[in-house]
Formats: structure tokens, sequence, C-alpha cells
């Protein structure tokens, strides 16, 4: 029961990976693929992300029995709707979205005939600060978390186990792990593991280059003292961040709100000279690294084992 | 006119990452060291951070040209104060502190019968999250720029610049590039490209640990999303910071306050919807990330080159 046709809507960094990993790993399945912008379905093509870099995308759903919007969250309905009209009956729908109650939604109502069971949101928790058609590498998936959120309907699960199950095994075919979860608890787990670093990044960043009395030169040569690491993140791709904040609005602004209160709270402590409660805060939050670490998540070497050493 | 005698009191990252470096690129000097910690003072015999251990502080400067204080910023003080009556009356004393305004003004009021023209503090802009004597490495340095910051006395500049350079000549043989700059403005500008950050990450890493609606293990698990950058910073010595912190609390609460603004600019900019706004800001922080790798300043590999894909 594993997918013969994939079809890949959107050839950026996730789209153009998914193609390259059922390359590698699912060598049987066909893929074909679509981009809005010419560009990317030029460079798609000559990288051989997909089979097929079709000319529509309608034509590139048509015959698949698994269709993944690889799109920025704000474009997922209409992406979806584009293709409503030539897709197959018994398609499972997903897409690779950092919010998902927002992109079930626009799915759902892009898809009004199509059967509300087989759209399965998914969200693979992985990238790089790249993003476009040259970004994508068949290992990206690779040790990595795929988050599936099945539809809730009336309060059940309507989903069809046996969907969620073959839309998990591709993804465990690609090298991740997955989990299932609920689409709201989804977008609050994200707002702190994703967009609220995301969006704190981009501020300091901005924050830098806006001083009078430091210069972006001195900020861009004394970077290695910490700095450096925001700007990775800060260098994604602001369509797809831009989306991601106003589609996971609430949940982001929650974590923002819990944050500045423990800033303020830092800030306080530094104001009064209390060392004490400076040492405390910043003692506990070794113990989180090394859970990240043991989990395979991150590279235990020093630095991220960065090169420039 | 280059140093024979290093003495290296402190022998943790940067102590003994300057042991090691010192062996490998001026084979012809010796290095003496000292620790506070009678296990860090084993460790560094045992690894070879310098060539001798000494059983003292006075001990470790004694005949040294060149005596460099590898302690936290708060430890300055006393660790100078307890070589004074040892110190050779022509050795130069440095340092490797985060912070140069309050660093100088200790060591100097330590020293009180040393030549204040041979007090010639520096900062080498290079670290890893890891501390202690196991964690140097003699390439720490190599690529990263070390910042001079002579003393200023009566608002001239009278440390001898034949010393000025020999600190320089000696920074540059262990990799480094070197720059010479007022006290204040260092502080001003690491503010923003090292403490800022860090209390930024160590900040983040605690709201993620209090959520009650996620579990940590699922910020754990999920961290690859972007979390999990800012845990690594957030893993270095709590002592450290805490004083880097109070010694230069006025431009880090300058920087955190701006900080704060923009952040409270953007936040208002999702509450409202406006994703002109962020679009915006979040397009304008690319060019500094450029600039960084153009600068040599981080792997331009995507995710630091991270091992784990």
């Amino acid at each position: 029961m594993s997918f013969r046709h994939i079809a890949i809507i959107g050839l950026g960094l996730l789209g153009g990976s998914i193609g390259l990993a059922v390359a590698e790993h699912l060598p049987g399945a066909k893929t074909t693929g679509w981009d809005l912008s010419p560009d990317t379905r030029q460079r798609a093509a000559a990288r051989g992300l997909v089979g097929h870099v079709a000319a529509s995308a309608a034509e590139a759903v048509t015959g698949a029995d698994l269709v993944i919007f690889c799109v920025p969250p704000g474009a997922m309905g209409a992406a979806a709707a584009e293709v409503a009209s030539a897709l197959d009956p018994q398609a499972v729908v997903s897409d690779v979205g950092s919010c998902k109650v927002s992109v079930a939604k626009a799915l759902a109502d892009a898809l009004p005939g199509h059967n509300p069971a087989l759209i399965i949101p998914a969200h693979p928790v992985a990238g790089t600060e790249n993003s476009g058609p040259d970004a994508g590498f068949a290992a990206l998936f690779k040790g990595r978390w795929c988050i599936i959120t099945p539809p809730q309907i009336n309060g059940a699960d309507t989903a069809a186990p046996a969907n969620v199950e073959r839309l998990a095994a591709f993804w465990r075919a690609l090298g991740s792990t997955t989990e299932v979860m609920e689409a709201a608890h989804h977008d609050l787990v994200l707002a702190v593991t994703s967009h609220l670093p995301h969006l704190i990044a981009y501020t300091i960043v901005g924050t830098a280059s806006d001083l009078e009395a430091v210069t972006e030169g001195e900020v861009i040569k004394y970077s290695a003292g910490g700095f450096r690491d925001f700007t990775r993140i800060a260098a994604s791709d602001p369509t797809m961040w831009r989306d991601v904040f106003l589609s996971n609005k609430d949940a982001v602004l929650d974590m923002l709100q819990r944050f500045t209160e423990d800033l303020t709270a830092l800030q306080r402590a530094i104001r009064v000279g209390d060392g004490e409660a400076l040492f405390t805060h910043f003692e506990r939050t070794r113990a989180i690294r090394r859970g990240i670490i043991e989990m395979g998540q991150d590279d235990a070497r020093p630095d991220f084992g960065r090169g420039d050493h």
C-alpha cells in the first residue's frame, strides 16, 4: 500500500528534498512536480528534483496517489484550489507546512469535493537556512521528526488509520521518525521550538543593523562571540516566515509574552546586580542541551562542529 | 622582542587553548600556569596545557614577561592581587575577558605598584559552549579577531606602543587578527555581538523549560526547528556569564532596550496581521549573514555544516 506516484507542488528546499529522497529511498515510485516560478521549474528539471516537471499544477497531480504541497503556509489554499479538479478521488493530500491548524483548514476549504479523511497534514521538522530549488538534498529528513496531524472531524479522528500509516511509512522511508499529534498541540509545540526562535533571531539581527554607535562592519567582524549563530536562522525565507507568524498568531503571541516576562526578570536582575538570580537561571539551561544531544537532534561537537576552527 | 615566558592564570577553555596554541606556534616560549581549582590544575598537567603547572599563582608568574589572566571578569581583581608581589616590573599584564572597562579597572586597582602602561587588556573573540581544562584546543583562535584595549591614562594612550605591538604579535602568532580599540567602544560592540545574544539564548531556553502545555521532552524532540541553536550558547559557563552581565551592565541594558523595542514592533505586526512589515524586516537581515560568511567568520555550509545530516 505504499505510494506509487507522488506529486510535489512547490519545488524549493522542502519539495526538492522530498523528490531527491524519494529517488534515493523509493526508487520504484514516480515523482512529478510543479512550481509557480518558471525559474524554479527550470532549475528543478535541471537538477532532476522530480522525475517530471509538469506544465501545470493540475498536470502534476494527475494520477498521483499522494500529493504534497510544499509552499508557504499562506499559499496552501490557492495551490490546492488549482489542482482540485484534477485530483484523483483516492489521493492522499498532505503538506509540509510549519503551522497545522491553519493549513488543515486552508486545504479542506480549497478541496470541498475531496474526502476530508484523505487530507492529512504533516510537518517534517527539518530544514536549513537556504531556500529555493538549489537548496534541497536527499538526506534532509534523515534522523528528523515528522509530525502528522490527522484531521479532526466532529471531534473524532475520521482519517482512515490505514492512510495515516501509509503517510507515516512514506516519511519513515525518507529517514524520518514519525509522530501523530493534534494540530493545535503541534502549533503550540512549534511556536516554542521553531517560531519564537526565528522571530527572536530576526529581531536581534535587525537591532544590530540599526545601531548608530556600532557599525555593521563591526557587528560582522566580531560576530563569533555569539551573534553569528542568530544570523543563520535569520537568513531563512522571508515569505515563508511571514506566513508562519500570521498563520500561528495566537500560539506565537502566547510564547512571546512568556519570553518577554522572563527577559524582563533577567533585565531586572542585571539592573539591580542580582548575580545569584542570573547564575541560578544560567545553570539550569544546560540540561536541555544535553537532552537534545542525547536524542541525536544536534551535533555533540563544540560549536556544532563548525569547519572554521 | 617576542615573549619568552608566558604565565597563564586560569586554565579553562581560554587559558588552556592559549597554552596549547603557544606550544604549537611559539615552541621556543616557556609556559607556566595556575588555577584556583586543584582538579583543574591536575587535568591541566595531565593534558600538558602549559609546560609547568605551578604550586601557586605567585610561582606561576615569577620570571614571566607576559601574564594573561583567563578567569571570569568578576575574579580578575582577586587573581591579580594574588600575584602582585611576585610580578616582574617589566611584565606585560593582559587578560581575555569579555568586558574591558571593568576588567581594566580591576587589574589596575589590584596592581597599584605596576607600571600602568604595561597593563594591556585584550579580548580574543573566540570560544565554544564548553568550559574547563578539557575544553581547550590549539586552533581556537585561528581566524578569529583579538581586540586589544590599551589603557587610557589622563585621556592619552600611554601604553608604550611597542608593548601593544608585542601583545598583538603574540596573538597573531596564535592565528588571530588583531585590532586596537577603546575599552568603552569594545564593551558596546560586544554587548550586541556577544552579550545580548547570550542573554536572549539563556532566556528562551528557560522559557521553553517552564511551559505547562508543552513538555520538556517535546521541546527536545522538535528542537531542530531552530530552538537547538539557542541551546548551544545557553550551555556556556554560568559563572563567566553572570560576571559579564554584571560587569557590562550599562551597555547590555542599552542593547536590551533597543532589542525589546524592535521585538515589540514585530509583535504588534503579528497581532494586527501586518504581513508587509514582517516581510520587509525579514528580508533585510540576510545581508549581514552574507557579510559574516564573506569575512570568514562563519561556516558557509547550510546549517553550519552540522554533521547530523
